[in-house]
């Protein structure tokens, strides 16, 4: 692997730990930020992937879309108030064009009310990325997830 | 983000790799050399910092506390046999004058001696970090704890 | 550290990354090309590692058998189907002659049929790393693993 290949994975690197800490330090608003307009996000099993149905739990096919999700999370949802941690390894990527195809493992740990900490959801990303303006930014990002039971209701982002 | 900052950004990790590396490979001894001897630490529930309770579980203000520590760890204090793994991600950070404010999710997973794995703890560590003869080193660490309901007693450090 | 060092860092980091994901997408046929043809690889329990105890639960010592053991795994082995996500945490190393001594902690998450994810093992990777033809490359892996009240059958690789 080349020094600028390394150069690379450090701003991919990058780009997925903003991408965590955003979401998990509460900055849901900044979050349809790191995606390109014409962006696409879901949350899919990868029961569906391996089979091909296209049946996401969670499809938003702009960043219009993303914006809506937030402020109906902060304003509409009713859910029970949880803390999310999410965690990733194994990032590898390839050059595609232009774009960049990055996968890497995700775990979310959740926290509820009452204090106890477990895992919620394990699976992969599975993100197309982009440069626009010298910064990286999500065009596509697949949140497969692994973790079918899944014990509470999907409310925010993955 | 400049090459520059994944520089600094690499060494950061390498900070954070090698804190945890020192108490999982129970080089106790070692772990208050990571910090300035005018440092603070603290572990604290995620509960009382967002309502402003400075009311820490564990504080420590000066490095001669941390070493007292681990030295009652050694020889005082009883509790049962444990292995701690501990797990970042999401690591951000920006500068303030010569100092590094960084904050990254952290998960610990514990094994009991009956050889059960779990979720022990998961949060935010909440750091400052200076550079001292030019090594980084901690000058505040805040181990902010989503997992208020904690199984057993909080003995090693986290 | 150096910058010299912190390259060499992410090289082994990318390695890592790339073992994790070998494993954990199913491309398990590629997983013995990232050790060199005389290698070792072992999944040993900690405590027979603080023991001194030799007594692996999986032991190949070159990559023929790492071979065998994905052919095995294909063809012959009957397990129940199970998806491992791997990783890992606090990557810490030391040059040694011409080789590279590497520890970090792993933890492996499972998910059963019924789409229940669960903390299968935690542990430490103690690896050797050498260069061949300009790829770091494992000489050693050795899972140290903290675990030893495993739920399932150990089918794939850790």
């Amino acid at each position: 692997m080349t020094n600028q290949n390394l150069a690379l994975r450090a701003e991919l690197i990058a780009l997925q730990d903003l991408y965590i800490s955003t979401l998990d330090s509460d900055r849901l608003e900044a979050w349809p930020d790191l995606f390109v307009d014409d962006c696409l996000y879901q949350i899919i099993p990868k029961e569906n992937v391996d089979h091909g149905f296209p049946a996401p739990l969670i499809l938003c096919d702009n960043k219009r879309m993303l914006r809506d999700r937030v402020i109906s999370l902060r304003h509409a949802n009713i859910f029970a108030p949880v803390v999310y941690r999410h965690f990733f390894s194994g990032l590898v990527f390839e050059q595609d064009g232009e774009a960049i195809r990055m996968e890497c493992n995700y775990l979310v740990i959740s926290t509820s009310l009452e204090g106890v900490s477990t895992v919620y959801q394990a699976g992969t990303y599975r993100d197309i990325v982009v440069r626009i303006d010298g910064e990286l930014r999500f065009k596509e990002k697949h949140c497969v997830f692994d973790t079918s039971r899944v014990q509470t209701l999907l409310a925010l982002p993955i």
